[in-house]
């Protein structure tokens, strides 16, 4: 995919073909310097178009900001286009450390857990570097301490049959595909130790908005006894937004829930009746409380609060 | 559909032509009547069969044991075929009646309620009559105390998507579909006043085995304050089975993990790497514990506990 301009990269993010939400932040950032690169005057047009390409991952508004305020540093020219470049390059180095950091400290979190549920997609193809809790099941299993992930479907867009399981296949980690609706029953029934899965926000209080079908994952974890662990940069975390129900949720298409296979050679293949009238929020929220530990770069907060929260960003 | 022998019936119930508990048990007598009327030694056989078709519905189990008994009054022979069908028609027609009057008893325990969740497919297409839980929906429908109906695709085999759209669209009933892991998401918005589905088998202490999501619908049910409400007729009580834990979960292929679409014109669309492995429990277990009512044709139990469900049934 090449990608030449802010307009580009809004379209790539709005169909997602760039996806998952550090990966969404790093991608703006460049949005913010490819439009700098091409035109003088497009530094405000451009960020305000990446800004609202999706609404929920805060990751996104963060990496737009930090790259227009190194492009504002200097006047309109060569210098602000090469320091917007420089800026967003650097976020993306950033981003890739902290990968690397998260799965350390995810991984010492589930220390004993053999075998983890997840949902939606998560790794090196939903944040640089090894990504947020794939990265941790990743090194898990560079431990040996990992048996087995089970992978939610996640439907409507099939990132986890889609992406997670062809990055667990490459990765060499035994994984079983189940649909959604299966996680809170094979939970009660023991067959995971723990469910670990990214954010797309996080609220100031450690309410976390992530891909739809998590709060009912966090609710099977919660009533069988076991941790529900979110991963995410410390930069998923919006001091900003008090709480869950401050998130705006994008509500997509109907036609991901009428349908699966949209962007394959086949086209579409209908799941039910033309015309119905479908609801499709992409993200759900978990409340804090439900949330056992939340791992950033910097290791992990928990128990989930505001305070917590605090001093894990001070 | 021409079904011709016990054979037949199997087929059909383990491909799915024929599904949904009531119809399973339905069915199951016919297919002691066929198997009688062709070979007036296959009773045994028969039954032996259509019992192990499909282990967790237990209507399937207590229909061929009924029609059994009515046969076995007679020696074998014509007289024996005859009981056999007649007991059969007695099954088909006291279900029609547990219908009408099931929807009525549910319909009055859900009469504030506007708007209301259900997942998997309960209607004329899973059991003599109106159905179960979406009989209940078209009665309060009737009475014009429905608003709208929230319908979960129902994955793998997406009966909401294919069927209860159908015939909420015949009914003319206003519904969206969701995706299942979007119900616990919309029941703590507020979105839905309860859920109401059906049933495949309810334990003696009133543990509900139902389709694969059902559990954790009734953990978002409970978390929000909401109504959780199982509707099937009380042939589906097993007084002989204790808890949920001694209830066998039927765990199908794979493939239809894998797939959509295998009965249709255009063959299984992949949703995933070939040869993927996969988890894919048929149904799940939710504690009587977070059931608001169980409701059958004989009234509703409400709380829901061995000694309500021992009373409902004497």
């Amino acid at each position: 995919m090449e990608l030449r301009s802010a307009a580009d990269v809004v379209a790539a993010l709005k169909r997602l073909s760039i996806r998952g939400a550090p990966l969404i932040g790093v991608a703006a950032g460049y949005g913010v310097a490819l439009e700098l690169a091409r035109d003088d005057d497009g530094l405000e047009r451009a960020c305000a178009q990446l800004r609202a390409a999706r609404p929920t991952a805060v990751n996104l508004a963060h990496a737009v900001d930090r790259v227009r305020a190194a492009a504002l540093a200097h006047p309109p020219g060569a210098a602000r286009a090469a320091a917007a470049l420089a800026r967003a390059q650097a976020i993306h180095a950033e981003e890739e450390r902290f990968s690397h950091a998260l799965a350390g400290h995810g991984a010492d979190v589930l220390s004993r857990c053999r075998r983890v549920l997840t949902h939606c997609n998560t790794g090196a193809l939903a944040a640089p570097g090894r990504g947020t809790a794939l990265g941790v099941i990743a090194e898990l299993a560079v431990r040996g301490e990992l048996e087995r992930v089970l992978v939610c479907e996640t439907r409507p867009l099939l990132q986890g049959a889609r992406l997670t399981v062809y990055e667990l296949q490459r990765l060499g980690i035994g994984h079983e595909l189940i649909v959604d609706g299966a996680a809170a029953g094979l939970i009660a029934a023991g067959e995971a130790d723990a469910v670990v899965l990214g954010c797309d926000r996080v609220a100031a209080n450690g309410d976390v908005a992530n891909k739809v079908g998590t709060y009912a994952h966090a609710l099977a974890a919660r009533a069988a006894g076991i941790p529900f662990v979110v991963a995410g940069p410390s930069s998923t975390i919006d001091l900003a937004c008090p709480e869950g129900s401050a998130i705006a949720i994008e509500e997509r298409d109907g036609d991901e829930v009428r349908t699966v296979g949209a962007g394959s050679p086949d086209g579409p293949r209908a799941l039910t009746l033309p015309g119905t009238r479908c609801r499709n929020p992409a993200f759900d929220v978990t409340p804090a409380t439900l949330v056992t530990a939340l791992v950033t770069e910097r290791g992990a907060v928990t128990p989930v609060t505001a305070e917590g929260i605090r001093a894990h960003l001070a």
